[in-house]
């Protein structure tokens, strides 16, 4: 294991995110929330004195593979969450370290889940900094650094550091250099939120509200500012985040490809087709389950679509309180929570280019019964699947299904019902934020015990990092030299 | 595809369920139900009339593969429940035909989910013919044929009806010749069944309801004769029956092993000890979870290990309403319900060795990310398991999430909770009887629709011939030639 390069990354991080915490030192003070400003400003001071460890120098012997990126993007996510957590700790905002923490992680995560019971008491600096956590965490925070800060060429870890934090199942070089990469995909990502953020403004929506639904939107995240989340926006407004959430959830590879005006390459992709599929199958079957609980077909499918956006996408905004939908609708919501967004997206979940391995190999599974002499191979997009792809999505889903079940037993010591457990695990696991039960879009994580919340929290990492990174820190093997 | 074999196959398997149905009609008139006699001796004649379609004489021409091994099995258990359902439907005691088939099907793969809400009103004759279809599916009808019947030499299907209808991932061959296997096999089933309702008559249970309880744990099926099933027995009956679910639930070669000697091998197997485990671990943790509801250890203990035991081997009996337990140990039952009994018992569930061998996988995943350069192996009870069994096992278990979520939705149709659908999916596919909420011991399946009885229905198909030969009659491709 190489120390030095680790803390030399761990370094450079705090100082970023020491640099991402002014904003929210300039809005507290906006609002006159002193209180709020300066719990940052003492945030930001600690970070860049314990960014101090990293040293200044880049280190001279590389010695960077798979396991040193992971274990670098799963101890920077921890130390990361460790420090954001502070602000709302020490301006007494949330009187307790864990629920901080929770919050937090649920931010940088892109869940969404909150302990928080009356968003709209809460000062503007911390709700600015819980939307602007989603924003950050949705495309990556290594992968920020690698876009901007230039580093010792040749090291070769980028790509590692890029795998090991990059959602979905491959990760495509777009460009020669994964620096450049990192850069494309940050421009998308910086032009689609400020497309959304104009379009908000235009339609209506308050400054402040329309920066942190941008936000919360761009990285799928779904902290809201109002209690009601975006139930008491106007139509359109609401047809706003439905539409931008479905885009976020798309693998950015397509919006490239688009930039590049491969337009049949780019509609032709399989995820793609499936993704979109899947979620207007789910709207159409969720607004002829709802038309009778509402009046008019217009408004039943603003609310069906606009729950299956954010439910697929894992953003977890709600305009309505599915909850008290019939049992259905509310699978159909369920299941979608499993399945997630696209590969390569700021959306969690499962994803949709797994589920469609998935069933591509159990289809040839099932042929070859059929006729064992005949060899067939598992294709997407054209291209052949390698069998050793096939075998890390397998023992993925093991671990997944793994993680899933332990985590259940633990929090069920809390004695909240099995619908309301097995969907806090999944909104935790796959990053949505809103479960079922008690958790439902009008509930929240607060009555969860501390343990819980830790488990919880520690679903939320794993989740957003692909189980791996976080698992790894726990093997002993994973610190021998 | 070979249909002259198929037909003859379905003629002797019907000859032989009308042969099994004669003691159900002598017990009828023994009771002087006479209605009920008659309708077992109408159905008799019925599927002796049936049988005919098949021929006397075996086919010369034989083409058997795995894909007529898998067919012919599928086609039997349906066939067989269709007319084992009659006598009910008949005598008029189940007055709907859909219920009548959910029942028997639920008989025949050894769930004991039942649609009947006062069980001791019904007619002994009808009672016995349910428990005894537990006994018949336990070890798999035509598993009985090959043991029984001689037929043509050399033929070579055998091995193929013999591995689509047992249970478990590998078939193992004791001896040389499968009719030998088989009928060991029975042989070590039979002795144990006599050996458990002796020791049932010994400790003062009432002879009809020992014969019951006997063929429903042997082959861990789960119908009872009492209402509250086996709560108002004497505690060391109690016992007799959780310690008999156990050994039902162990890989039979193990006792093979045990009457060869073998001892240091059978007691070194991978899969009884984690099985074992399992068990102790889960019958302990909730005894201490449950203390405070009971008044003493004893007690608790004997609720909770009954419990794990009848769960776990997806028999399905109780002594207590493990509804009302808390949300700890209950969410242990459905993580056991999903986890089932040994391969090659008459349990159902996906199986502790599928378990071990995902765990092993996983694990070996893991450690390639760590060392890329090693080569591991995934290893059990120290031999090597191939790549094309694990990828087999992965097909295995998405096709199973996938048959579950689907299932799920349709029921959900019906407006039941979620843990009610989610437990009553797993408790049919996994073969195990009672889940949670309206499914929980002291409910039934009664309220659901038709339609979600017949999705029911399939579902315990589906989990008994461990969902191939069932997936496999709905390809096109199948009737083929």
């Amino acid at each position: 294991m190489n120390y030095r390069i680790i803390l030399f990354l761990l370094g450079n991080i705090l100082r970023v995110e020491a640099i991402f915490m002014l904003p929210a030192v300039l809005v507290s003070y906006a609002y006159q929330e002193w209180h709020m400003g300066n719990s940052f400003a003492v945030t930001i001071l600690l970070l860049l004195t314990a960014s101090l460890i990293g040293g200044r120098k880049h280190p001279e012997k590389i010695r960077f593979y798979a396991r040193e990126g992971l274990v670098v993007v799963a101890l920077v996510w921890v130390v990361v969450s460790l420090f954001g957590a502070l602000p709302f700790y020490i301006s007494g905002e949330i009187p307790h370290y864990v629920d901080a923490l929770f919050e937090i992680v649920s931010g940088f995560t892109t869940t969404g889940a909150s302990i928080l019971i009356n968003v709209e008491a809460m000062p503007h600096g911390l709700l600015y900094w819980r939307s602007f956590s989603h924003w950050l965490g949705g495309m990556g925070v290594l992968v920020f650094l690698l876009a901007i800060l230039p580093m010792a060429k040749g090291t070769g870890y980028s790509m590692h550091i890029m795998r090991a934090e990059s959602p979905g199942p491959q990760v495509g070089k777009l460009m020669p250099k994964m620096r450049q990469t990192a850069t494309v995909l940050y421009s998308i990502y910086v032009g689609l939120t400020i497309l959304q953020f104009i379009l908000l403004v235009l339609g209506g929506m308050p400054l402040f509200d329309s920066v942190c639904t941008a936000f919360g939107t761009a990285g799928t995240g779904g902290f809201g500012v109002k209690n009601d989340s975006m139930a008491g926006y106007a139509p359109h407004l609401q047809w706003n985040v439905t539409i931008f959430m479905a885009l976020f959830g798309i693998n950015f590879n397509i919006f490239f490809l688009l930039i590049l005006r491969e337009f049949s390459k780019a509609f032709s992709n399989e995820e793609l087709r499936a993704y979109l599929g899947l979620m207007i199958g789910a709207g159409a079957l969720i607004t002829m389950d709802i038309l009778p609980l509402y009046g008019t077909v217009s408004h039943a499918m603003r609310d069906a679509f606009f729950q299956v956006s954010s439910v697929m996408t894992t953003t977890g905004f709600a305009t309505a309180d599915f909850n008290l939908w019939p049992e259905f609708s509310r699978t159909i919501l369920v299941l979608l929570m499993v399945v997630g967004a696209s590969a390569g997206s700021t959306g969690g979940g499962i994803k949709v280019a797994r589920l469609l391995l998935l069933i591509k190999n159990a289809r040839r599974g099932i042929q070859k019964v059929l006729s064992p002499r005949t060899i067939k191979l598992v294709r997407m997009d054209g291209a052949t699947v390698e069998d050793d792809t096939i075998n890390s999505l397998n023992i993925y889903m093991a671990v997944y299904c793994l993680i899933l079940t332990i985590s259940m037993l633990l929090i069920s010591i809390d004695n909240f019902s099995l619908e309301t457990n097995l969907t806090a695990v999944l909104a935790c696991l796959n990053n949505i934020g809103p479960g079922l039960g008690n958790v439902g879009p009008t509930g929240n994580f607060s009555e969860f015990s501390v343990f819980s919340k830790l488990v919880l929290s520690l679903n939320m990492l794993i989740g957003r990092l692909e189980i791996f990174p976080m698992l790894i820190l726990m093997f002993p093997s994973t610190w021998k030299n």
